[in-house]
């Protein structure tokens, strides 16, 4: 038997997840079965979808259950193995939640080379994160050269990566960020054509200015202002793929009026806009081989640069959980755990 | 030198249009240049599009000028050719507007063959509203074998025709219409699967029950109530093909709240959903040939049938358009002109 050190959801959130919703707590593990292997966790990934799971409203996944535990992708390593597609020793991508250990069934972890990368990437730039950028700008956005591209949450791992594949595929990338680190380095670091800090008081105005020729691909990933600043300069056949809205996420109801629903619609049609929601599962069929080829070159090449925020302690997650919705971490927010 | 008989926009409306923000009048044309031919107009469509070159506001069209005629699709007769395409007394589909007579180039009307079908088909099942539906339903709706397809205004020309072509590709076709008569004329005349009368006290309720396994396209054409009552409904991975919104097209300011946009935006991206503005002339490169050959067809086999509601004389094309604004139509709304 193996002890496992665990976070649960306590109590739903109302608003803002405060550390009152969630608990630390320790549980036994069974041993491993046949096919199944023990987990030691290394890396716990947070990201914004599980502010989702937190609620218990309809979703595209089904929510966490109260006192159970908090889902989430983790980096691993297998500390007993009855599956002879794993050996003691093998690091992988799994899925064991905010938890120090787990048992798995092998055949839904996926094993890592840790030369070829470090192993946490796999939670970013190489992992859920950035299939996301990769899945929805190439499917849906599909930008062409000398198209604009403008996309939110610029210095965090999905949009850092939509802005660097944009150029790559010879698009102008235009970033929004919070405050003027993330916005120097993704001007700097990340070789964004232009960045707007969307705290500027004349953040509207500025993004118009950065854009002479229009946007025809806004990748969605925030919601909020920044969106109602971006739609009136869509183009023509502009291209929406909507992958979250983390400005709206600890929403309680609906914002009062007025009511700026017909507005969007009328936009939508007197530009013929494309506006799609997704969630990156449903392109791992059909491209996540060609995302890892393509991004590992993409490093390799220094085409793509990526910036990870670790906190360290499976116990200071709830608090960087909650920075993370309001935009305090500064790249990929990942837990090292052990 | 001709004398045509015109409606001209008097005054931009402020809401719903009244006959005041139309004047009838007489003008002179010139006579036909090479390459020209002068036209004497038969037939006159009235469609939703027009409120909106009504107003200043920005759109996928120029506006009407005030004191310019009034736009819109005609058939017409030709009265005197100077372009060897054309010969006197060859019936055209133009773009002649609310007027009697009009000189237009040769290379900007289209040659009916009057004994293939009705000329005024031209302007409806066989014209720019079929195509809407036919390009619009197959290009972005997709429907599939086993789906369901949901329409409003279904007894008018684009919305009868979606449901229509729905049922060929083999998906479930519910309409939704105003009235015990155009419901009837739906469900038993046109072959929809089901029918729901908007006017209905109940209505969201009826709609929930005529669609037990969701909704998994839904044919945007009036948005409003209707489009409240649907969107709750759609499936995951459904697709919305926007080519109307008449419910809105009076509003003069934006509704009091909630604000319903956010709502809007969490749905569409918990149910990937895809909401696709579009203009027909997007389309008919690709697709005008095809929709000739298909639509014909299928009116020959009696898969598709249409409706006419023709109004007598130009003059009265005011009360007629202004009626269409709200839904006392039934069928394609065409002018008699001449």
């Amino acid at each position: 038997m193996v002890e496992t050190t665990r976070i649960v959801l306590a109590a739903r959130p109302v608003g803002a997840p405060t550390p009152a919703n969630f608990r630390l707590e320790t549980g036994e593990l069974p041993d491993p079965g046949p096919g199944e292997v023990l987990l030691r966790t290394r890396y716990l990934s947070l990201d914004p979808y599980m502010r989702g799971r937190m609620s218990a409203a309809e979703s595209y996944a089904p929510p966490v259950e109260v006192d159970g535990v908090m889902v989430g992708a983790t980096v691993a390593e297998v500390l007993e193995s009855r599956d002879p597609s794993l050996a003691k020793g093998d690091v992988v991508v799994a899925y064991s939640g905010w938890q120090t250990h787990h048992v798995a069934p092998a055949s839904a972890v996926r094993k890592l080379d840790p030369d070829a990368a470090p192993p946490s990437t796999a939670l970013g730039v190489l992992g859920m994160p950035g299939f996301t950028a990769y899945s929805g700008l190439l499917k849906i956005g599909q930008p062409k050269p000398g198209e604009t591209v403008v996309v939110a949450a610029a210095s965090g791992p999905v949009g850092a990566t939509v802005g660097q594949i944009a150029r790559i595929k010879g698009a102008r990338a235009v970033g929004i960020a919070g405050g003027p680190d993330k916005c120097a380095y993704v001007r700097d670091e990340l070789g964004f054509d232009a960045v707007i800090d969307h705290r500027a008081p004349d953040f509207a105005d500025q993004l118009k200015n950065a854009v002479p020729d229009g946007i025809d691909v806004y990748f969605e990933n925030v919601g909020g202002a920044v969106a109602a600043a971006v739609f009136p300069l869509l183009n023509t056949y502009g291209r929406v793929p909507v992958c979250g809205l983390i400005a709206d996420y600890n929403a309680t109801e609906a914002p009062s009026g007025p009511d700026r629903l017909p507005a969007h619609f009328r936009r939508v049609l007197t530009k013929s806009l494309t506006v799609r929601g997704f969630i990156q599962t449903e392109f791992v069929a059909e491209m996540y081989r060609d995302f890892l080829r393509d991004m590992s070159g993409w490093i390799g090449e220094g085409l793509v640069r990526y910036r990870e925020d670790i906190v360290d302690g499976l116990e200071n997650a709830p608090a960087a959980f909650i920075g993370l919705l309001e935009g305090r971490n500064f790249g990929k927010l990942v837990v090292r755990v052990a």
